[in-house]
């Protein structure tokens, strides 16, 4: 097949010097020795590294107040004030949740995110509405980022009756996978909800994504319960564990417990880095064979003022946090907000190799870990062989690489 | 006085629509009616936010490694470890610590940080070489920023027989405060320190910054040691606690207690976020009457390879750390790196205000909130009247307005 463009001069995560050819969106060629050619578009990456597109792997798209002026925070200090909240602020907002997605998903990618997974609040009130805008933003937006959706039951499942079938129901209209969220605090009913969850999940064939901020002992119980269903219904490698703060919060030996039952159960745990909390211990959970990786979060929203949309400078906090001092550790850093994603995910044929999807950014940077520590701005993020952002900014539409150099 | 110069159409963080006017490197006019000259140079802020100079009140600017390629961290996983190994790198780095502090200052004038206070290591290897090679740094830059300089026995005092003589000539030759460090888990002598440091300081008449990493109730030990000191030799108001991990570790009422008795005494805390420890109750202690502020600490260094020496992005991580949601609250994050830290520092008429040194930054933000929580590069930093830096970007040499305007 013959190139569409061709990126010279660009350096991989372990030092290689590549030229980069694209074909059909895809990685056609890979190496020091492109095929010279006088009629395929060129861009010079003049020595930048090349990353692969960045995975955040937990996210609010319909919490989002981005593309709005600033607003201060309205809830209260707790948890339940923030749920409560929500319902009397995001169904007024001057935009739609499709349009403060949609501003959302274009800051990230500006920021080199690929592939996202948000969660989407499914309640009494709202029932499938705001499912219905990210569905949209998602259409909107296919040729520039890879979005996954989350049916979050945010208010609770068995506290609110009705919540399990219009969880079915999103499922039904086009959500992947199937929330949940302290079964115990919120719901009082671990048993109820989990056992319905996990049957909409099963009866459907998707994964579940499950909010557990539940501290120590009491979160730990419901990893356990978790783990348990999980591998009852088969349902190794479709199930994560958001936050996790409990696995931080226990004795060492408890939390060790723990990961060698979600490395059995294939239960993964995503993590924003814990903000004033302890972190669970990522070191340990890795090595225990439990997938870890990591995701914003909250990102200027209803929830919280804070969050830039940047997996580096999360990938920094998340290291900063960890005390992940070592290239080596930093380089995890990075794989959490990557390539573990990734596979969290589902991405296929994730990373920078041929046949892969041109899908990746460019940063002034020496090395992984310095990209990380530093997350200059991106230079360049291509989706699918398209240029999707450019020197920070994205673009109001994709451009072939021969658009952009012309 | 004529004007040197005009800068029209800024706003200031109450919201206020500002014409600034510089003469002599200070500010001479503020307000909505700015005289009319066609003879003075005008820069058009085009509406940007206005904030003061940021301060950072806590920084190694001897350890960094800011200007060099990147390197690995070398140290292994403790704190000992870590300032063994400096002895094994920072002599033989092939910049030298004038030239490695100078970028480092460069980096953060370029983010809008206008004076700082810096620890510089006084051990028994290095004796006053490091003193010397930031004093160079804070001569070449002295029109771009303030510095304050502790000396800082990283090693210990009491083990180190002979860094007490080191820490007087430090002060003699132009340190500004007196450092100590965990005076029990490093010297197991807090007497022989805490003794030896308050005596120097009160000698010479200069405050002290005692670094205190000790966890619970060892820690709070010191502060308890500490503020007995600060009373009893009338320093109230000139010591400084750095990190104070303890004081997030201890039960809410050990901590209360100790914050009646550090505002008793006007003992003052900085705090960086405390990476993976709990965060200092930032609040409680305001409340109590603490003075509270803020700095970067490591920045790329032979201690950590984060640090980006943004205090905007620090504020974000600190705010994020405490559960700062509330406008109000982003503006307490906001404090701590500006006039809270300026407070601490001993900065003469700090703040935008006619009559006040011309030390300021300009940032596309609706108001403080967002400044912290975005964090978007500084577009104009002045400081004392003159043009330091651009666009994130520092200048090689401080411009007048009417340079940069030409």
């Amino acid at each position: 097949m013959p190139l569409d463009a061709l990126l010279t001069n660009g350096r991989l995560a372990d030092g290689r010097r590549v030229d980069i050819g694209i074909a059909g969106g895809r990685i056609a060629t890979l190496g020091e020795d492109a095929p010279p050619s006088n009629s395929v578009p060129c861009l010079d990456l003049a020595g930048d590294l090349v990353l692969p597109g960045l995975v955040d792997g937990h996210m609010h798209l319909d919490k989002t107040l981005t593309g709005l002026p600033w607003m201060d925070h309205a809830a209260g200090p707790t948890r339940m004030s923030r749920i409560e909240t929500d319902k009397t602020i995001l169904p007024y907002l001057p935009l739609s949740t499709e349009e403060r997605a949609g501003h959302l998903i274009r800051d990230c990618v500006a920021r080199g995110t690929a592939h996202m997974r948000s969660h989407v609040d499914i309640d009494l009130e709202s029932r499938l509405a705001k499912l219905h805008g990210v569905l949209a933003a998602r259409e909107r937006h296919r040729d520039r980022v890879g979005l996954q959706i989350v049916a979050f039951p945010q208010s609770g499942v068995m506290r609110c009756p009705g919540v399990l079938d219009l969880l079915d129901q999103a499922v039904r209209a086009g959500a992947d996978l199937v929330g949940g969220i302290d079964p115990l605090e919120i719901d009082r009913d671990p048993k109820g909800q989990l056992d319905g969850i996990f049957a909409i999940a099963a009866r459907h064939g998707v994964g579940l994504d499950i909010h557990l901020h539940e501290p120590g002992e009491m979160g730990l119980f419901n990893v356990h319960e978790i783990c348990a269903r999980t591998r009852a219904l088969g349902l190794a490698g479709k199930v994560t564990i958001s936050h996790g703060f409990c696995l931080g919060q226990v004795t060492e030996r408890a939390a060790g417990a723990a990961a060698e039952l979600m490395a059995a159960a294939g239960v993964a745990l995503v993590t924003h880095g814990a903000g004033g909390l302890a972190l669970p211990p990522i070191e340990m959970l890795r090595a225990a064979g439990v997938l870890v990786f990591a995701g914003n979060d909250d990102i200027r929203d209803t929830w919280s003022p804070y969050g830039t949309g940047d997996l580096l400078e999360r990938a920094s906090i998340v290291g900063w946090k960890a005390d992940f001092r070592r290239d080596a550790q930093v380089e995890t850093a990075f794989d959490l907000v990557s390539a573990a994603g990734a596979k969290a995910l589902g991405v296929a044929d994730y990373g920078i190799a041929i046949g892969a999807p041109a899908t990746f950014f460019t940063i002034a940077a020496s090395g992984v870990a310095e990209a990380v520590a530093v997350h200059a701005p991106r230079k360049l993020v291509l989706f699918d062989g398209r240029l999707v952002a450019r020197d920070g900014a994205a673009l109001p539409e994709p451009l072939t690489v021969a658009a952009a150099v012309r």
